[in-house]
């Protein structure tokens, strides 16, 4: 882990969104407090999915849901300041996001993936101008995005981009990472609006 | 889950721990407000395993750890006034439990238990002797605890006991579990100290 956390690190990556469903909550935890301190030591932002208690006994900068998670309305109180975002497929729940105090929303898949089974089709880039069009809040695309179409993906109007495969399937990470790290650079504001 | 609950309360059981490991946290949390609803009307306190957050999102009356969950003193932070206990197998467990601030300790295996595999042999009436005489907590004793060997843990010290199999595999859950309470109710009292 902590080669892989260095080179995403090395290569840019500003947030680092950790999941582990088949940790017990005390390896979760202990994995956690080890990410923190290079997320922290390197201004990145750590994101804990689902575990709103695993966020708050490690001090992640926020947590992040799914629809199976707590309702986010109650994440949201209990998380305090920290950040609370949600996984959205379509529309109405990008819009059920905004209304119930989401600070960002997670929305895809926008290209097909294999790295999790979702059940959703792929939205699309024309879905994603949509939602950017329906919705302030800041949104981290994900699903099937590799730095070959980072770009689009960031044309349309996502502010983020999530990726797994795309990253972590990579030969050198750390260099596909700052390659589409500067296709970020480069677009940022060109974008959408 | 409902008919059995009934049961449990009617029979007079005054805590239910709510353990599940294998559903989401959205199943969880909705289960554990399905529950809450019967525990906070019959006065009947309600503990929740391993989630802090689920515990928190609910409004339990506490959460319940083991050993692979959070770390006792941060769990005690996070759950403010609400009740912290945990699962202990020998005297430093139980010592080092007190020292970080649970409000109360498991102590077991007392007996062979088919339930759930713990690792750890039988710890015995006599063990349970000692952790009373060591420890001021609450101790709740769990592990291969009957209707017929019930009256023996009382005795040895423990404040409560914790029963799984031995009443959820009973034939008439709320008869099996009124005659136990009707064991606690006549040697309160008279146990040792």
């Amino acid at each position: 882990v902590n080669s892989t956390l260095q080179d995403l690190i090395k290569g840019q990556v500003n947030v680092i969104q950790l999941r582990a469903k088949e940790l017990t909550t005390r390896e979760f935890f202990d994995l956690a407090n080890d990410v923190r301190e290079y997320t922290c030591s390197a201004g990145c932002l750590l994101i804990i999915n689902d575990r709103v208690d695993v966020a708050l006994a490690c001090r992640a900068d926020g947590v992040h849901l799914g629809q199976e998670d707590l309702p986010l309305d109650i994440a949201r109180k209990l998380m305090g300041d920290a950040l609370v975002g949600i996984s959205t497929h379509d529309l109405g729940q990008a819009q059920e996001a905004v209304s119930r105090g989401a600070d960002y929303i997670g929305f895809g898949p926008i290209f097909a993936t294999v790295t999790k089974s979702t059940g959703y089709t792929p939205r699309g880039i024309e879905t994603l101008h949509e939602i950017r069009r329906a919705v302030r809040l800041p949104i981290v695309a994900i699903g099937g995005i590799t730095e070959h179409n980072v770009a689009e993906v960031w044309q349309a109007g996502a502010d983020s981009a999530a990726m797994i495969s795309g990253l972590l399937g990579a030969e050198d990470i750390e260099t596909t990472a700052k390659r589409v790290s500067d296709v970020y650079a480069r677009l940022a504001g060109t974008r959408v609006q």
